[in-house]
């Protein structure tokens, strides 16, 4: 086993590792920018290292000096956490190279998987079932609309690299199909010197169903019970449950199998989350796989009892996995909540200042990861989320029941919070019958909070 | 189910209780003392009634104020928490003539099991095996030289009636035992006007072991996996496990069963606590039941997934229990470390001033059950301890090393607190082994503890 770790991140998630380091008796080198010289990550680690300025690019994104750190530390593995350099496979190659072991899949896969297009035409290769569009690239501009047709409108056309919004349309009929089929190819060749294209029907409405697989050097992969992650805010999860309400045991082990076969055909290692659409038939689509831990980790830990993140740590130090497909069951539910420094008033404009008081729920039940503490600073350098509060219960009532106090109890004084917005999804009746689709939030739930909000503060 | 209940009570477990009946869907009445109005336990519940002064006979203890309390704000009944009127035969008594349910026993058992000497004679009347010593009273002193022969020396002799010290005598040889016996007898006459005595032998080193029993109006009656409590620093328990870590599946089945056995031979309804002690044989002797939750609750809670405060609420109510035997399996290992408001520096002195800053560790597997929050004033007329950590794992070990963390990252910032204490026990071969007995802290740890601090100091 390791003696010594370093962490390339910070807030929660590196809290989180420390704790998991501590617990196995590793050693832990937390990283800092200047503006996190008295962040909680930097507290509670056993050697800190100052990595470079406030933004992200000069001090978390410096791979340069994070290796640096951990060679000048004596580290022998560096966990990326999620963000930052998770899934950035030069990062993950320059630590194999410094001989470093990097907690995570190998830089190849990283690769792989980063690559949308790519990913897709892999997993189509392996008889995982992918959003219905082109198989491979598309030839020409009809080809397209003979693609289209077969799958039916909308469909998105997208661009074999890049990304940014860069050649990519939303087509909603026909006759859309040719004009955004020349412009987008001519903006992928300009952007990316790349004009190949592939297209995908757009499903929706549909469930953001995901299943965390885990696999380790001895030819062991493991599937876990899925998370429904529906509850998004401009493309951002807000709200997570394991498992999703309204599938069935049946569904369960079938997107498990499904998750088995992709991380098989392409030799995962380590943890990583495979994320599908379940459109209205329950039909699930392979949409992406990230390569990394995800926010959202610990409601599958509440609900199979697993540690993914000591999990990780060993089998980064070469262990096999001290789990078989068998011992993951699942035991009642869990919810998390993410708690972001934001203004839903104003936008959810992220928030920056100092924390007067921080005052945490707690009891039965209640999990609370936090990277912030009384008296800390907020700073406007790096993602709003503080907090998440998770709830695990023999039941999906009592554990919102749960959350909803957790929720009701937590309190940051002097920075404004999402708090309301959590609470007010908890008692949607939509959220509550657990039929929220990806859309829900922007297109139906939003609206109506901000009225709500605007007339109780008018 | 109830619609409305009143909490006798503050401080962590009145919060404990307010969570558990919002869980539920229940309104919660809180009462305070004049010293108690910014507590959390005041800000938490959804109404709170000023009750009188500071001292505890002025407010928690003031039944008269508490029942009205309760009848003008539509209370059906009260939860007594632990400590003040929670062991108050009196007080159950008077909630009964109001017509509002006590969570608890019957005022019945609750006189019968606090009267120490009748429980003792009951329990033997039933097969479960008290301290080796007398049958029901001395006769005269021969019959206390006979029967203190029989047992072996040093023994216990003890008044039937009364408490605070008085009647009571250690006897170490039999030449002390006759002028014992007159003083004792002398003085419980005077005191009490009961001179009836009886004598236990003293059963040294032992471990404390406890079994949780829990019974409905149906004729249900459960036990539940036993805490090891033998941490003790004055009589008080300073952490506790469960498992016990040297006791086998079968001395579990066993104790298990005694306790049954107890609960159903004095008719006992909702939870309670029957106290072992265990001696080097792994013999168990009944010592005494608390009729009552106790503070260490929650490491049952962890270790079954059964939450207890909920079904005590939920027996008052006229629910027959949601679980049977075969229901409470053991899974994991679960110890608490109860941080205290108080100076090790200073033998142990209550602290009492504003909690500047209070920092509560979290992640997997860590619960915080707290009465106080950042910024809130502790208070010096109620009981020292303010937080409960709660650590749960897979196995001991792990467990242990969670509450190591979780005690390294609390911070409570102006008030002195057992902190390090509760870690360096953590630390102790002895402990870790699991083989302290109840005079370990006081016989060897503390003067170890208090040497090392002092050098540390200086």
């Amino acid at each position: 086993m390791f003696r010594k770790v370093l962490i390339a991140n910070r807030g929660e998630v590196a809290v989180r590792i420390i704790r998991a380091l501590r617990e196995l008796g590793i050693q832990s080198v937390a990283v800092y920018s200047t503006a996190d010289a008295e962040a909680q990550h930097v507290k509670l680690a056993d050697e800190a290292v100052c990595v470079g300025g406030p933004q992200p690019a000069d001090s978390y994104l410096n791979m340069q000096n994070i290796v640096s750190a951990a060679i000048l530390t004596g580290a022998e593995a560096i966990h990326p956490g999620y963000g930052f350099l998770s899934e950035n496979e030069e990062f993950a190659e320059l630590c194999e190279t410094c001989q470093i072991a990097f907690i995570g899949p190998k830089p190849e896969t990283i690769q792989l998987m980063g690559n949308k297009a790519n990913a897709r035409i892999q997993m189509q290769a392996n008889d995982v079932p992918v959003i219905p569009g082109s198989t491979g690239f598309l030839k020409d501009a009809d080809d397209a609309l003979a693609t289209a047709e077969k799958v039916g409108y909308p469909v998105m056309l997208k661009t074999a690299s890049g990304g940014g919004g860069k050649g990519i349309r939303k087509v909603l009929t026909p006759d859309q199909l040719r004009p955004a089929y020349a412009e987008a190819t001519k903006e992928a060749q300009l952007s990316f010197g790349d004009s190949r294209m592939y297209l995908e029907k757009i499903v929706s409405p549909a469930k953001h169903i995901e299943v965390q697989v885990f696999a380790d050097d001895f030819g062991h992969v493991v599937a876990f019970p899925e998370r429904d992650c529906s509850l998004q805010r401009n493309q951002q999860k807000v709200m997570e449950e394991s498992p999703c309400a309204i599938m069935t045991p049946e569904e369960r082990e079938h997107v498990q199998t499904i998750a088995i076969r992709a991380a098989e055909a392409i030799g995962y290692r380590n943890t990583g989350t495979i994320e599908f659409l379940m459109n209205h038939d329950h039909d699930f689509y392979f949409m992406e796989m990230n390569t990394r831990i995800q926010v959202e980790h610990p409601i599958t830990e509440a609900v199979t009892g697993i540690d993914l993140v000591k999990n990780q740590i060993r089998v980064a130090a070469g262990e096999a996995l001290p789990f078989t497909q068998a011992d993951v069951t699942i035991h009642g539910a869990a919810i998390e909540a993410r708690v972001n420094a934001e203004d839903p008033a104003l936008d959810f404009m992220p928030q920056a200042g100092p924390v007067r008081q921080l005052r945490l729920p707690g009891g039965p039940g209640i999990r609370v990861d936090s990277g912030i503490a009384s008296g800390d600073q907020i700073t406007p350098f790096y993602d709003s989320m503080v907090v998440k509060l998770i709830a695990y219960a023999d039941t999906r009532d009592e554990a919102f029941a749960k959350l909803r106090e957790a929720l009701a109890e937590f309190e940051m004084d002097g920075i404004a919070s999402n708090q309301a917005f959590l609470s007010a999804l908890l008692d949607d009746p939509v959220v509550m019958r657990g039929e929220a689709t990806t859309n829900y939030i922007m297109t139906t739930f939003l609206l109506e909070f901000q009225q709500q909000h605007v007339q109780e503060v008018s």
